[in-house]
């Protein structure tokens, strides 16, 4: 069923008012009328089957037919600090992470990132990758959209990294020595609740000196087997293991 | 180290000869030279360090001056069946699943699919999709690459079960109620060296019908956690958890 994530003014107790461009899709792409139901996000949680009693211009407004309880999100909190790459890999990462349960995004200016953040197409950027978030999180059926953090430097990444209990970082010369069970044994540590931090480097991997750095900060430097993969493979591959680790495996 | 798969008619026992592509990108792309080496892969598991002896035009001769012994190859052989996608969707899913060690990809025609596999561009297409596999697999750094199965029917797909000895399908409707633990059991049952078949239906997902019928040719029908992945995505899942349980989970 359709599903729109509405801003937590738009709720009272019993119903939720639609606006903007969830309100066209919802008349204009979906076409539904009064007595059409659809499911809406509070992004914290909250999940309800809404039925459109009243339609006025632009604003759908809707009752709340029943509260829905079942989140889709990951028992550990995941935010993936992605060294910025090229192209719209980025834009990729974003929506398949978002997908596999992300639950926030920090791009980092990194020694081996070949392009810069635009400061002047920052806000512009920034919108843009929060609207994939957003449409990623409402197909994937998810209850809340990942937060993309304001992109910044490796020492603003070095600063963030106490408010995280488990810290791993995918190191390409750990894959190539055939370690095996870093990335293992730190699952293995996680409670559900945790909140983990993981560092990908940009094409070309992390930096030597960007991962000793982050080895005296208490990262545990981390292959993912034996291939090589790609920068904006490796997050995919981070979140769907936890996920393995913890939604399937038990 | 670069390295470039060929063709087990151009090794002898103590050299390599490489010709066409592979050799103007040793010239023109990384102008190596005499004394230069790079790594050779007979795409059958022999994998030699070579050095450039002898450049004349287009053709590179190269001597063996190490046997390298090291597999990346996954401890099971994952056979990817992908209802066929829209768009390039199938060339993004053999890009990235050979990064994570797919052993073959079968396309074949799902009842949901839209679009129809076009006999007319076959041939152009499946080596279109033998190339990606090629170049990714040199990328991950793999020891062999991943076989491109001529695309095919439903009904081709459930003749070929047999030769499988674990057999799961991605199926949304298990994950929407919260089915967590088929897949997971699968794999506890998997050993070293087994053959896998993973079914992954096209947008949408595979149909009741279909579903049905794997379940009667038996297939495990497996939720991939609480979120509905794309269809692009859900393979990428199925290699990464795969790679996760046999490779760091130990």
């Amino acid at each position: 069923m359709q599903r729109y994530f509405v801003s937590t003014e738009n709720w009272k107790d019993d119903s939720v008012t639609i606006t903007g461009d969830d309100a066209k899709h919802i008349l204009k792409v979906m076409r539904m009328q009064v007595g059409d139901d659809f499911i809406c996000c509070d992004n914290k949680g909250r999940t309800s089957l809404c039925e459109i009693i009243e339609v006025d211009g632009n604003e759908v407004q809707t009752k709340i037919v029943k509260e829905i309880e079942r989140s889709a999100e990951l028992p550990v909190s995941v935010t993936i600090a992605q060294g910025l790459p090229k192209g719209d890999k980025l834009e990729y990462i974003i929506q398949k992470g978002t997908e596999l349960g992300a639950f926030s995004f920090f791009p980092f200016a990194a020694d081996r990132s070949v392009v810069k953040w635009d400061n002047k197409k920052a806000v512009k950027k920034k919108e843009r990758l929060e609207k994939i978030a957003k449409e990623a999180a409402e197909q994937s059926h998810r209850n809340r959209v990942p937060d993309i953090l304001n992109p910044g430097s490796f020492s603003d990444l070095l600063k963030m990294t106490e408010q995280y209990k488990i810290k791993i970082v995918a190191f390409e010369e750990e894959a190539k020595q055939n370690e095996i069970s870093h990335f293992a044994s730190a699952l293995s540590t996680a409670e559900i609740g945790d909140s983990i931090l993981c560092v990908i480097g940009p094409e070309g991997g992390i930096s030597e000196k960007e991962a000793a750095l982050l080895d005296d900060h208490g990262f545990l430097l981390c292959g993912l087997g034996p291939r090589i993969l790609r920068t904006e493979t490796a997050p995919l591959y981070l979140l769907s293991a936890i996920s393995y680790h913890f939604e399937l495996k038990g």
